[in-house]
């Protein structure tokens, strides 16, 4: 704890002029909403856990040179930068915060790889912060769940994390989900099938990216843009709309003579095989699909959750992002759960579950005199493991009943002279209305029914 | 995700530069300390949600103009301030990091007050940071663990306070600690009946916070400096040690014309009954404990660890700090648990727990043709409720066993041509080096053992 603070003297100086709203586009969660993300975050990591993968912590700032030039000029403007301390303040900044989690693990795996499994799998959930303009469902500081598999090849890994992607939202009794499932290298050989310059290839995926928003007719103008008139070749290419056997056949037939797309047309049907007439997830190879990052290499992925109308999980590989960190290259697969999104669907239930009360049962303080028999109370309940919130002063019993309806906690335990004398407890049920006269066992007893 | 990221193109050109250890004083977790560290706040959670506290969480930034002014000149020059973004960059910075947990609570609790029950009692766990200079067991991202109890008057809160403290030690299996229990009204009236002015309180207090670390003739010296040269009247007062109800009697008699110590002492009768004779903490009423912080109003305490030789929880009433964000006031007490000593106790002990384990099983590739028989059987597994960690690409048998062995996977299944053509898995015990030729019903058995 800080050894100083300021002196209680200037509190009521001070406190006019007090903003008590976070930041602007961050958030403060109040219990229910926080129970609810720890909830989720528990959830998926049980099942990453269940897979194997394991988890690490790297720190919320990075260097500033880690950040910088890792997500275009774009991203860079987008960096939450921290001043230099004490004398040096003047000399501008030197770290930032993190503004996703692949960066880091890129570093983190430079720093650590002697200490680290040759397969490495690992998962990580942690905010990340980026001084984005807020808005709808965007936020300056944010939840990203990520998991990767770094030092494996194609195509097992994208397996295993589709596989416990889909594993999460089975968990989290998500409705069946669509995953739309491409590779980088064939995306590529159709841009050059079409005459489309390698210089504007990055382009041309970034505008490919935006089809889903801005339809075919946004992505030939944006294309126009770039000096790309006529797409229509190319979109055409694209638009297929057939099984996915009868998708990759087209493909290798359009695309036979490149051999990078031959092999990634090979590791797609092995991926999709894997989850041919799988319960939950309907695969559907889609060359149209284009992802944002620059990054990816090979496989591309995206889940889609129809509930949301919008992708709720997305990945790819990227063998060539940990070279840049380390003299030896790694090959490397990841997926980034959309946990916001996540959260969003679980409030849109509105379902109650144990896990969002604050407590099992309220044990009111009748009066001073009665405390010691109130606290003992509680202490005999929670030794049974049950959850007790013991109220925490002599108030009035209406008071205090309020507050256990307030905070939805479905029992009260009373401790009155009468009741003291007996050596029993007063338990009324808050749904019911039901009151007993019980001894503390029986009390233990019908709470935990 | 990013849309925009650095071009491949860049990558081989920048490694070379690329620092790769996290900042100063700033730390990365492996998985083992990354388990440990989650292991803990679920256990810290779990007994806390026992307790009837609720979860929050607030942004790890704030406005500069929440934290500053708040922890002192010293505080001050250790915040982590975030520069204004774009053009404003060069008109400084508007926001900092989060130094404790303390002040976001009061101002989380003005803004939200309304929605919050009119006794709010909070945990929460969360990294905070300082610019302090590091050194052995001080870092400059660290997590907080403190739990507070807003609204509701001295003396139940304090003891509601230490007793979840002290579950949550008893849960962690920690040797019994100490409690040292002490009051500011208390110490005040005794800084008074020395004769030293009131406008010396609080640094007098600060010294007088030193006394573990710098002995009764350090405390001396400091005081010289400050002006007050003959401190041995207040040293032999706060020197007592005699059984609480001596304790306090003796304070009665020597404060007894102050009306405040006389109140304080009461409540600190009832704080030291609550947990006489309470296995696993010892309560000893000490009159020379101050406690660093400035804003404590009442009742102080620490909770010392006998194998660490140092504290291990501090906290106190501080009736007066919601009121620097609220124009109406609250009463309010907290404890803050040493999240990172607790930590270095866990780690000490050296105790593996299936917890710290990536997965129960792996199951090996053994080679592209059988990688479906493996899936496969790798989901039943998970099915049966089993961790598993499917490889990640056929290499060879020996450096997937290898793996096993670093991961401290205590199973490795191998299903072959000859596995797959009986319908049968071949289970090696890792630990015993038996082997098994089982059907995967009979594996998860021996597995589930």
């Amino acid at each position: 704890m800080a050894s100083h603070l300021l002196r209680i003297y200037f509190f009521s100086i001070h406190y006019i002029m007090a903003k008590i709203a976070p930041p602007k586009g961050m958030r403060d969660f109040l219990p229910t909403d926080a129970r609810l993300r720890a909830y989720l975050i528990q959830q998926i990591t049980r099942v990453y856990e269940q897979h194997g993968f394991e988890p690490i912590v790297t720190p919320a700032v990075e260097n500033l040179e880690t950040l910088t030039g890792k997500y275009g000029d774009e991203g860079d403007k987008l960096l939450f930068k921290i001043q230099k301390r004490g004398a040096k303040a003047a000399e501008g900044c030197d770290l930032g915060l993190r503004y996703d989690l692949t960066v880091p693990l890129a570093r983190f795996y430079a720093q650590h790889r002697n200490d680290l499994p040759r397969i490495f799998k690992r998962y990580q959930i942690a905010p990340v912060w980026r001084a984005d303009r807020p808005g709808a469902g965007r936020f300056r500081e944010f939840v990203q769940c990520d998991v990767d598999i770094i030092g494996a090849k194609a195509p097992y890994p994208e397996i295993s994390l589709i596989t416990a992607a889909s594993d999460v939202f089975k968990a989290l009794d998500f409705p069946p989900s669509v995953l739309r499932l491409n590779d980088r290298r064939v995306l590529r050989a159709m841009i050059a099938a079409a005459g489309i310059p390698a210089e504007q290839e990055i382009a041309t995926i970034t505008i490919l990216d935006k089809l889903d928003k801005i339809g075919v007719d946004g992505v030939k103008k944006e294309l126009a843009t770039i000096g790309i008139s006529d797409a229509s070749q190319l979109l055409a290419m694209l638009d297929v709309r057939n099984s996915n056997e009868e998708t990759i056949a087209g493909l290798r037939k359009m695309l036979d003579s490149d051999k990078q797309a031959s092999l990634a047309l090979d590791e797609l049907a092995t991926i999709a095989a894997a989850f041919e007439g799988q319960e939950g997830l309907k695969v559907v190879v889609d060359a149209s699909l284009a992802r944002g990052l620059d990054y990816y290499t090979g496989a591309i992925f995206e889940i889609v959750n129809p509930a949301l109308g919008s992708s709720i999980a997305g990945g790819g590989r990227y063998d060539d992002l940990i070279g840049i960190f380390s003299k030896q290259s790694q090959p490397a697969c990841g997926i980034s759960l959309g946990f916001e999104r996540m959260v969003g669907i679980l409030q849109q239930r509105q379902k109650t579950s144990v896990e969002l009360r604050s407590a099992d049962v309220l044990v009111t303080i009748f009066n001073d005199q009665l405390y010691t028999q109130s606290r003992e109370a509680a202490l005999a309940l929670r030794q049974a493991g049950i959850r007790v919130d013991l109220y925490a002063q002599a108030d009035k019993l209406n008071k205090q009943f309020k507050y256990a309806n307030q905070q939805n906690i479905p029992w009260v335990i009373t401790i009155g002279d009468d009741e003291a004398a007996s050596a029993i407890v007063s338990l009324k049920n808050m749904v019911t209305g039901e009151q007993h006269n019980v001894d503390l066992t029986e009390a233990i007893a019908l709470i935990k029914v």
